[in-house]
């Protein structure tokens, strides 16, 4: 009868006999007798046998024998073994050293090695962590009464605009992968579900390669009906990261250390200060002057965006004067947001962005649902009526005061675990070169 | 303070103000008086106001009053208005019925005006049904130790074969969209992580148009290791779909009400009957022949494979002998089977499909997990090694048995609540000549 690597300590008074199933991790030989590290979806185990182990390293075993306590092995107890059988032999020569440290391997090495970087237990760990996500996403938004939906990523325009889209040859016609579920996470809130999720893969063609871009990333959305500001929102965001946090802390507690990262106590996510566009510029202008630095174009000059830098820059700042990794912006300037952003004025608009630890993981805001409002907003976007009647026809028909947000997957993993790069948070991730493994 | 239409009976007793929000679902004028059916993410619930109500249907109000009894209201409680204010008007004259039957209308006009027509009751009832299918699938799994896994759907090369891809410009390279997660759900089994499982698009550019078929579908896959038979898969997915049974039964019991459908009871799936391949042709012979027809090929004709006909017969044969829906068929031919499904015998596979109330729901197997066994069959299928090196570095280096299988999320719906096309259980569904909305 298999036991886990996990569940070995609990066999230590039993000296009966139990059987480990997994991988080769690592092999010592010591005084005659061998020291098998065993890998098993639970964690590691120390499997002793006399004499020496012909085995090579990742080769799946099964190893019998009877629990003994050690407090060298892992979890205090190890196998020694009376027989060890290989059931798929690997063979010699890893072309990536499964049981090394990924942080002293370059990047390009682990992802081209996939198949078997993944093996790597820190590397695993960073997918636990994110499986872990994802529930956690899901089951808070399903116990404040939202749906889980699922859309197409097929679509016959590029309705946000033509940039940034990948075609499709659709049966000799032209389809695009969506770059978000928008439009139609807002066709279900206009249907009266009101409360919709969706955890789906979003696509964009960007050319940009960089620490904090994928081309095919992992959408965490959600859109929700009778909001009519984006404060609202943001606390909706508060209360749903606290709740991720508070998961990810206490079921990958062993996944956070193999990292040395922690995630923020509910306390400083709440207290997450919301800063005004304009304001959030000031801060980090401020800020860049402190440091002595200057922000990026030289001494002196304003900053207009919300760029990497000055998410840095706010972050630093409010690491500093609040204690908090969170910060929100709200009031995004018109020319910035897509035509559906709600106007707070003439000039504003009810979106934010939401950075963590220096990096935008989430775009989110107010949306426009008054039908003519939003036929009178197209022409300044160099849209046309026409091309988005689907779209339109879900406010012409009636559509309650509504938003929403999306969190990237891979970035929330990534600034969990303290990853360099969002790539690293992504199983078979796609870069302008990248479309293999 | 608004209040769902289904808190509303809660309220009947306090006398106090309510407030309802929601779309204006029918309107009917008597007496003097109107009856305004609205209708909210929770359900329908009246609404009673002097005069005439001068609402368009599908507008979305606020109605504020007081709650009283009524036997002939939904909930035996009505909300008496003393005031109903427009929160967005809906342009009179819908291009869809909202509140009408949805099996009156033409599947066509149901699809073409999604937008409305994902608005009516029992259309929505279908989804929402959908989003406790997936719910209980991750739920069952993660309780028996899976890790939900997110791969990309870009592929460099068509590697389990070149039909059936839809083509994507990358970068003015090629590259095509996942006809499923295979390769890298096992992967992840020989990561070391042992139990994963993935829900995600899938893609099949097959131009039959029929009301079994998707192009874009919603793939629910699970993968396993340390699984040496079919057999054992089987008892899986039995358990796992005597879960997702029980959820949607518990959860969505107006939804199935809606559509008059029942789910199967535990004890049935349990002892849904397991036919060989051979048998299960042998039993749909019979079946046609007892009917008194013949299956398609005319009287005499032998029937070879696994056909959406002999599907049903089985699953005839099955529900009047042994008073089930569902039935289980092994032992696949080697020639119907993918390259990396494993062998029972010189001709038979460890392989099997679902049928569920006469409509494959699910394929699935042991897979390959010898390297040389896996090098030894691909000139067979036509492939070459060197096109496979990233999915056959997973076997080189220590990959346990394992096997799994994936159901339709659609048509496991479709089943579910007695659709007539699969199309009516996707939100926004993509065939040969839809690609829109």
């Amino acid at each position: 009868m298999r036991v886990l690597a996990s569940e070995l300590s609990g066999r230590a008074g039993d000296g009966g006999e139990a059987e480990l199933r997994g991988w080769v991790h690592r092999v010592r030989e010591l005084g005659g007798v061998s020291f098998v590290m065993l890998r098993d979806r639970s964690g590691l185990a120390q499997v002793v046998i006399e004499g020496k182990a012909d085995l090579s390293l990742e080769s799946v075993v099964s190893a019998t024998g009877t629990v003994a306590e050690n407090g060298r092995a892992p979890g205090g107890v190890e196998l020694r073994a009376s027989r060890i059988e290989t059931i798929a032999r690997a063979e010699p020569g890893l072309p990536f050293p499964v049981n090394g440290d990924p942080t002293r391997m370059g990047l390009e090495a682990v992802l081209d090695n996939r198949p078997l970087s993944l093996r790597n237990p820190r590397i695993r760990a960073i997918f636990s962590v994110q499986s872990t996500i994802i529930d956690a996403f899901g089951s808070f938004l399903r116990s404040r009464g939202f749906t889980e939906i699922k859309t197409s990523k097929l679509l016959g325009s590029g309705t946000e605009g033509g940039t940034g889209l990948f075609e499709v040859d659709y049966f000799g016609a032209r389809a695009y992968l969506a770059q978000s579920p928008q439009f139609y996470k807002q066709t279900m809130v206009a249907s009266g579900m009101e409360r919709v999720f969706e955890v789906a893969p979003a696509y964009r063609a960007e050319k940009h390669d960089t620490p904090r871009h994928l081309n095919e990333y992992v959408s965490m959305d959600l859109e929700t009906a009778f909001v009519e500001s984006e404060l609202e929102l943001i606390e909706l965001e508060k209360e749903l990261l606290a709740s991720v946090f508070e998961a990810v802390a206490s079921r990958d507690a062993a996944d956070l250390a193999a990292w040395g990262a922690s995630v923020p106590s509910p306390e400083s996510v709440a207290a997450a200060p919301v800063l005004g566009h304009a304001e959030a510029l000031e801060i980090a202008a401020a800020e860049a002057a402190r440091a002595g630095g200057a922000p990026t174009g030289g001494a002196g000059t304003r900053l207009h965006e919300i760029s990497p830098e000055v998410e840095r820059l706010v972050c630093a700042w409010s690491a500093r004067e609040r204690g908090g990794e969170l910060v929100f912006i709200n009031e995004f300037p018109r020319r910035h947001r897509p035509f559906y952003t709600y106007p707070l004025d003439e000039s504003r608009t009810m979106s934010f962005d939401a950075i963590f630890r220096g990096l935008e993981i989430t775009t989110g805001g107010r949306r426009q649902h008054d039908y003519a409002a939003l036929l009178e907003a197209l022409p300044r976007f160099g849209l046309r009526a026409e091309d988005l009647a689907d779209y339109l026809a879900v406010f012409r028909y009636g559509c309650p005061p509504h938003g929403g947000f999306a969190i990237g997957l891979e970035r929330l993993t990534q600034k969990i675990l303290g990853l360099k790069n969002v790539k690293e948070a992504s199983l078979f991730p796609r870069d302008r070169k990248r479309v293999r493994p």
